[in-house]
């Protein structure tokens, strides 16, 4: 007998008769003997809607208000799966973020947990019920209501894992678990059975959509097993936790993730003095943008060039702001280019294994792919390449690491 | 510079424009310095879809669940109009009744308020900002969301002002006040400016559908001013308050209501011995069926007749339970009419005035309808008479009574 706290999406709850599949899923699990925490989403399209409403009124609603606005949607659905929870002879009760309550700070639209109270959750599991919380939504100490931001369902889900002390918080999904790489593109794709919480964070950041990274984060940091599922069939999914013992039987690659959402820009011939990184890049941070990879040569001649990646999307707002920051460095020249893309190969077995780069570059220059930037972590290798060699690059070293289910290939 | 609590309905609020609308309005009271609270109903269509969506999972869900699932209407509306109200420069802060708080008991559905903690909303006011209040809905000892039932929006209003001691509670509604009947019925039906809470009451029980009867009750009891007016037009509405003191300026009949849906049982040959009334009315009470009129007349040769009346709906089910009454006590026999209908006049000046009812029954002899059954209170006469002549006894008795507005007669 377990204690489970299970997130559902905005999809796995999109109607009525989802709601209902939801709630036998959960009984399945009370009727096994295990206790049961759920956090959810609002219904999909139902955030949308009250968006949408909103901002018919006013481009620039008030946080406060609008937050107030959005909590409505996941109280919906607590009220109605608890309703079907008790059809089917299940004890149900629901709280809303306030009535837990979860304690946030007042940053209205993208709060932060700051503690959750456990007593009344206790109380009832105690008393044999399952208890449902809207996801996504806390209260500040003024008694405000107050929203996580996108995906902040996940974050609840795995907050509420963490002051339960849960065995495992479960995340069901439109996806049955993580696999090597997107099953788009690498047909022989493989679900994993286990990840770490490093190598789910790096599979995230690259581009890989399955889970938010501050849900990985957060259930890193307090080591809260975290199990990857599908909403509407059943399986095991993947597990993702804390990297086991035996290094052993540890794959040296677990995954590769993609991101073709990138572009590159490059300010040739800057002057090799202290400062150039910030002067370069402080413009830019002011200006709101995310900069990804960044990559600076040695210099030569007492110049040098220096590299960087941005979302496609900023690429023509950043080319304005570099190139005015570029004339007063006094740089010789800007390049950019839009149509590249990143792949990375991932994996905890690459700490201990040498030549796991060189063999990374030797299969990509077999398909004659020019690799035009590099970047490494403890735990992953990411090349930057031309778009267009995507679904070449990703296939190719998919098999090159043994990552194929052999049935599929 | 007064303190007005201000109640909009479903149907004021029923769109992002009639919403701002509504903005447009409260910030007109408050350029002329008036301190403003809102109590807000969901939009016009909301509760249904609510409604229909438990229903579509339970027909009979959770009373609890259901006040959590109800409850998210108002608090729509509440951000949207803080929403609107700000985008005007109207500072304006919204509340739930959790917020607030609204402390009623654990009566799911139809909860009655027990007390309103008025210090965060005296703070707002303290600090110009307009105060929006959800309606309809509450907080229990337990922290569980509860609904006052239908119409507990108006209950909200009037209790806000009740509890701050506001200078005037305005409930705005689709008509611009009070008339001295249903306009549709008599052309020259006249608004009233002033009408007692006592008179209220009898309009409204009567089957005049301006206010909710709890509301008028509450606003009596706590003496608190009532302005019915409309959403949609300036005007100065109808004022609903205590008796005047200058009873010289009374009219004799304030006006006259009207009720389509009646049903009429009379059982014949009743013994006339003690008990006998409520042998009759026990079962129809336990079926959960409200008796309006009742009406026995003096006994002849040991026997009575009993007569009384109940909404038309009911009338095929008290029947039933009534023929078996009869049968037990050895009654002669049961006959019923479902095509009556009850027309009343209601004035405080009556109490004062002898000759009134004459004067009324004159009034329907001159058109030869025939009266079926009589009821009296202190300020209100009612009859039954036959359905069909509905239309004529109201506009006899309203010019019977000099109520037309000249203007249109």
């Amino acid at each position: 007998m377990a204690l489970y706290v299970q997130k559902f999406g905005g999809t796995s709850v999109g109607s009525v008769e989802r709601i209902e599949a939801v709630a036998e899923k959960i009984k399945r699990f009370r009727d096994e003997g295990h206790d049961i925490v759920v956090a959810v989403s609002a219904m999909s399209g139902e955030t949308n809607r009250l968006v949408a409403l909103s901002q018919a009124i006013s481009n620039q609603p008030s946080p406060r208000e609008l937050d107030v606005l959005l909590a409505t949607g996941e109280q919906v659905t607590i009220a109605l799966l608890c309703m079907a929870l008790q059809k089917l002879d299940c004890d149900a009760v629901s709280y809303t973020g306030t009535q837990v309550p979860i304690l946030t700070d007042s940053a209205h639209t993208k709060a932060r947990i700051q503690s959750i109270d456990t007593v009344k959750m206790r109380r009832d599991l105690d008393a044999g019920k399952v208890v449902v919380v809207a996801g996504f939504q806390g209260v500040d100490q003024f008694g405000s209501i107050t929203t996580l931001g996108r995906g902040g369902s996940d974050t609840t889900g795995v907050a509420l894992a963490a002051a339960l002390k849960a065995d495992e918080c479960q995340i069901y999904t439109d996806v049955d678990g993580v696999y090597t790489t997107d099953p788009r593109v690498v047909k022989s794709a493989r679900r994993l059975d286990r990840i770490t919480f490093e190598e789910m964070l790096e599979m995230a950041s690259q581009g890989s959509k399955v889970l938010q990274i501050r849900a990985v984060e957060f259930a890193g940091k307090y080591n809260v097993p975290l199990r990857v599922l599908s909403s509407f069939e059943d399986g095991p999914g993947t597990l993702i936790s804390l990297e086991e013992e035996d290094i052993m039987e540890q794959p040296i690659i677990s995954g590769i993730a993609f991101n073709r959402d990138e572009a590159k820009l490059t300010v040739l011939g800057v002057p090799d003095v202290p400062g150039v990184a910030s002067r370069i890049l402080g413009p830019i941070s002011a200006a709101n943008i995310e900069v990804d990879m960044i990559v600076q040569n040695v210099a030569e001649d007492r110049t040098t060039d220096f590299t960087f990646t941005v979302h496609r999307n900023d690429y023509d707002k950043v080319m304005k702001v570099i190139e005015q920051v570029a004339d007063d460095l006094g740089a010789v020249e800007v390049k950019g280019d839009n149509t590249i893309c990143k792949v990375s190969i991932v994996g905890v077995g690459m700490r201990s294994h040498a030549g796991v780069a060189s063999k990374m570059f030797d299969a990509l220059a077999s398909e004659s792919i020019n690799i035009q930037m590099i970047s490494t972590s403890e735990i992953k290798i990411a090349v930057v390449i031309a778009e267009k060699y995507l679904e070449l690059a990703v296939r190719t070293l998919h098999a090159a690491f043994g990552l194929s289910d052999e049935s599929l290939v």
